[in-house]
Order: C-alpha cells, then sequence, then structure tokens
C-alpha cells in the first residue's frame, strides 16, 4: 500500500473548456485516523460524468466543489479500514471517491457509498449498472413514458447514458434512433447495440434527417446535449410528444449563455411535455432497476462499453475527452488495480 | 336585415405588428342560397384572441387563413335562416363567424357552432363562459394541476385568459399571483379579482418581485406571454413546478424569431415540467366545465370583463389592442346588436 495519497483539487473556476490549470495537483500523507461510521478506501475506477462540469462551476443541484477542494466524483473502491458498520476491508464500494488515491468516507447519508453486488465488474458498477445507466431507464421509463412501437430518440445516443436509453427502448419494443457524432459511433449504434437508425450529426442536416426517420413524428426525445439538436427534435415532435431534459451537454463550457430553444412552442401546437429529472430522485427503486437490468445483461439482451483512461494524472484530460466527444460508452479513469 | 355583408378579407401575411394595409374591406351581397346543413348567421360580438395573428401568418395547429379569405374570428351571431337541424331562425350561436356581417356556417365538425345557453349573455359566451374561460379552466386545473395552498403565477393576468386563472386558483384554495402591465390592472387583479398580488412588469423587476413574492417558488406558472417573463418564471421554480404554456404574445409579431428560455434547464434542476395544450383537446368536458363556472358565476365567486368595441370597421384596431397591451379583461368587437 502507498503511503501517499495523490489527489486533484480545484484551483479556479473554469471559464468555457476546463484547463489544466484549473487543478492543482498535490502529494500528501494517506490519511490515518478514521472517525466513527467512516472508512478508507482505495480508488480503483472514477466516474467521468458530464455534470462535473457544473458542480465546478455553480451550484446546481448539488453545491458548487470549493475552491481548494478534492474534484468531486464517483467511483469505485477498495475498503481498506473501516468504521463503518457493514464494511470491511476488501470490499467494493461505489461512490463519490473524488479525484484522488484514498478517501476517507461516510457511511450514510444522500450520497453514502455502497457495496457491489457480487459479481458485478466494477467497470459495469460505474456505468450500466451504476448512475449512468439508472439515470437512462428512469429517465427513458418514469419521465419518457415510452409504449410499445412508439418512435424513441437519443441525444448523445453513443455516451454512457444515450446507449442505454436506446437499448432500454428496443427491450421494451420501441423504434430507437440515435444521434452521434461520426461514423464509428454511428455504426456502433446501428451494429453492437441494435439501434434502428443512427443520424451523425458531424455530417448530417439533423432536423432533415429526423423528418425523414420519422414521419409520423418523434414520441420520446431523450435529450443529453442541448442547443441545435434540441430545437430540431422539438421541430419533429409528434402529437403529445415527451422531451426528457437529462442534458445539455453542448452549453455545459459556457452555463452562464445557455440558449433556450427557439421552437419551444411547439410543445404547445404538439401538446407536448419537457420535463427534467435528476437520477436520485428515484433513489427508493435503484434496486428493483439494477436487478431487471442485470438480468437483461445476464440474457444478452443489453450491452455495456466503457472507454478507460489510465492513471489518476489523466483525470482532467479525461474530463475534456466528454466534451469533445472522443469517448464511446462510459468514460472511466483507471486510478489502481 | 341589411342587404350588404361588409367583410375583412386577409390582403398580406403581416410582418411584426398588423397593419390596416394587411387587411382588404368588401361589401358584397348577403349570401342567399344555403346548402344542406347550413345556416346564415348575423354576427353580434366578434372574439379578439392573439391566436388569430398566428392563424395569420403560419400554419399553427389550425391551417393558416388564405390570402382572400375572411379573417377567421370566433364570435356570437343570431341564425337568420337555418338549413340545419336542431339550429332555428333568432337562436343564438358561437363559432367561427369570421370577420364580417353574415356568415354561412356548417353544423357539424371540429369547430361547429353551438347554440348558447338559456340565460348566458353573447359577451360572457364569448369570455369567461367561452373558449377563453375554458382555456383557463383547462390549462390551470388539467395541466398545471394545482393543490390547495400552492403559488400560482399567471402572467397577462389582466388578460381574458390570466384574468380567469388566478380566480379559479382562489377558488381552489391557491394563493394567485398575477403579472400584468401598469398600476390600472394590477389594481384590478389585486382590488376586483382578489388576486393576493400582483407585479407590474413596465415598472417592477419581475424576477426579483417573484422571489420576494414565493419565497417557496412558483408551484404553477401558466404563461400567455413568453420572453422574459417566461425566463424569470422559470428561474424562480419551485422543486416539481409546472409550466403550463398557453401562448407567447411578446413573440407573435416575429413567430420566426422567437427566442427560447435560456434557463430552461431550470426544468432540470428542479424536476420541472413544461406542458403546452390546445383548449379543443378538452372539447368532451366543455359541457361540464361550463357548469361548473356558470354556478361560480351565479356564486359571486367568479367574475367576467370584457372590454368592447364598436363595429366590424375596428375589427383590426380591436386585435392590435391585445399586442399593446391596451385590453383589461376580455377584448370583443361589437358588430351589431
Amino acid at each position: 500500500m502507498a503511503d501517499v495519497n495523490r489527489s486533484w483539487r480545484l484551483a479556479a473556476r473554469p471559464q468555457g473548456m476546463i484547463k489544466d490549470s484549473d487543478f492543482a495537483w498535490r502529494e500528501e500523507p494517506v490519511p490515518e485516523g478514521l472517525g466513527e461510521g467512516e472508512m478508507l478506501v482505495r480508488t480503483l475506477y472514477l466516474s467521468v460524468d458530464p455534470t462535473q462540469r457544473g458542480w465546478m462551476e455553480m451550484d446546481t443541484y448539488m453545491p458548487a466543489i470549493g475552491i481548494g477542494e478534492v474534484v468531486r466524483a464517483g467511483g469505485v473502491g477498495r475498503v481498506v479500514r473501516s468504521n463503518a458498520p457493514g464494511f470491511s476491508p476488501g470490499d467494493l464500494v461505489s461512490g463519490l471517491v473524488g479525484w484522488q488515491d484514498y478517501a476517507v468516507m461516510g457511511s450514510t447519508g444522500f450520497v453514502a457509498p455502497f457495496k457491489l453486488p457480487p459479481g458485478v465488474p466494477p467497470t459495469m458498477a460505474l456505468s450500466l449498472l451504476g448512475l449512468t445507466g439508472l439515470t437512462a431507464y428512469f429517465g427513458l421509463l418514469e419521465v419518457g413514458r415510452p409504449k410499445e412501437t412508439e418512435t424513441v430518440v437519443v441525444s448523445g445516443a453513443a455516451g454512457a447514458t444515450g446507449m442505454v436509453v436506446g437499448q432500454i427502448a428496443k427491450i421494451k419494443g420501441c423504434r430507437a434512433i440515435g444521434i452521434a457524432g461520426g461514423p464509428d459511433k454511428c455504426s456502433f449504434l446501428t451494429g453492437e447495440l441494435g439501434y434502428d437508425a443512427a443520424i451523425d450529426y458531424k455530417s448530417e442536416d439533423v432536423a432533415q434527417r429526423l423528418r425523414e426517420l420519422c414521419p409520423k413524428g418523434i414520441d420520446v426525445y431523450f435529450d443529453n446535449v442541448g442547443g441545435d439538436i434540441l430545437e430540431a427534435a422539438l421541430g419533429n415532435l409528434a402529437m403529445r410528444g415527451r422531451v426528457v431534459l437529462c442534458g445539455a451537454i453542448s452549453g455545459y463550457n459556457d452555463m452562464r449563455n445557455t440558449r433556450g430553444p427557439r421552437n419551444y412552442l411547439s410543445l404547445l401546437i404538439q401538446r407536448g411535455r419537457m420535463e427534467g429529472f435528476i437520477v436520485t430522485d428515484f433513489a427508493a427503486k435503484f434496486g428493483d432497476a439494477v436487478r431487471e437490468m442485470a438480468g437483461w445483461v445476464a440474457a444478452g439482451r443489453i450491452k455495456d462499453r466503457v472507454d478507460v483512461v489510465e492513471g489518476l494524472e489523466q483525470a482532467p484530460a479525461a474530463l475534456r475527452r466528454l466534451f469533445t466527444g472522443a469517448n464511446v460508452g462510459k468514460q472511466l479513469v483507471k486510478v489502481s488495480d
């Protein structure tokens, strides 16, 4: 066991795309003491999520990360020492470990860590069977509420959440259409994941393609990106169509100047609904959802895909990959074995 | 009975605020023959509605008015001759009479005319107990779904629909806050109509006043105006707040350049819902709703207010009054006695 705890601290509130200078690298001794109910966790994998960009800039559904604090991040780690009931050395846990080698974590509260279910690999616990997959599951099924044979369109479709949305839509008997950047991502969607069609927003006219592919309109649009693509989807909404607001990555680097969808009155013409959600609102149902999704994994009906960058040093670069669209599937950072 | 049918025809698709030259005045003989199921109706009052501006420019939830056609408008008239079963000379009917003295109307279909309930004055049949009041009723109760003690905010609150929204909110045990332009309208809201508070958007900072008046946030925001005021409301939305999209009069004179609400992601942070509707979707429940509202009128629990301009010649000017905010209550044109 190394005796140094390396960490990335937030050094400045980012402006636009994050820069290395927004973070400060620090090396300190591994914490010694543990309070009542606390445990020391060695980070194995970090989850890399668009929402972290928001946490760096302003209070949202969680308070902003303080300047000088370890960058907040979900991850999976192994318990090294424990004063927390129910947690023992060697246990694999998922929780807010942050950009560091070792985290002292409480075991209760809103963002309490939890033990990985037996047999679930750490990477899948952060992706398909983690908050990312749960976001797709609850956003699609509880907010979008698609009915069999309806058309579901998802943006950021080759990303961590998007890839799960389309696969669940197919399982539920819907048509699934993904919007992603570049031919490789598009063939990943229609080939490996079984989407009915994919639109390459880098080379195709998204509004025009949506018109062609959805002659009766879009019943459920799951939005991860905002901006022009949200407008294209609103412009092709079916009567009583639903827009699930999950994120708006196109605007996260310029949150104070987000542009609103100019054609939002499509919601009026089409009697549509646009609704936001935060996955933790459904926490009481997480267990059932994970069990259902694990069943789909076992039956070969749904696939996971992770994109792993090696080394804690690469955490800022890994986050940047989300905004350049470099990742296919869930972006992770491997910190230790 | 006059033997001339005067009418306003659409001469050009308006750009920006409507001009007199967008319309052509025509005088023709009153139609003689009637087809099977048709009736000839003498116009008494015309309903003046923001949605007419949309009809003049483009296809929306109804096709655009054709160039050369009589300007589409709701109204109340008296049956002069009838080949329509169930309609007799002398009956008062509400329907799409258009900007003209005499309309030949069918008696079936989506926008079929209907006889006024006994005892309902023609002006109230176009206002509180007409589509305008029904818009408030169904938009608030079926889309916004306020619960007792919740805070309901409505924009365009001294307009035809807005004035009804706040009064129904009060009947349902909610706090009602209206946004309107000028001190006269604001005192009309808090004085005559019983709103809990009013915000004068012409002299007050709407976002700031909403923060003060709604410390727990807005539970239901009924939007008639769009633009800055929609943004101010979204910025003060309560957790699980609902935005009812009824209209966006601030943008109707420039529909191709409507601005979207920049802070639409408040819907995500607050788990909010923004939903549009068209009152005719609730047609099957109109009878029950009118009976309930007529009961409130009889009990003195809700008031109507109409703003009448005299003469068919004034129809374009009357429509312009909506966009300058000149009207208090429902704008009507009186065409004949």
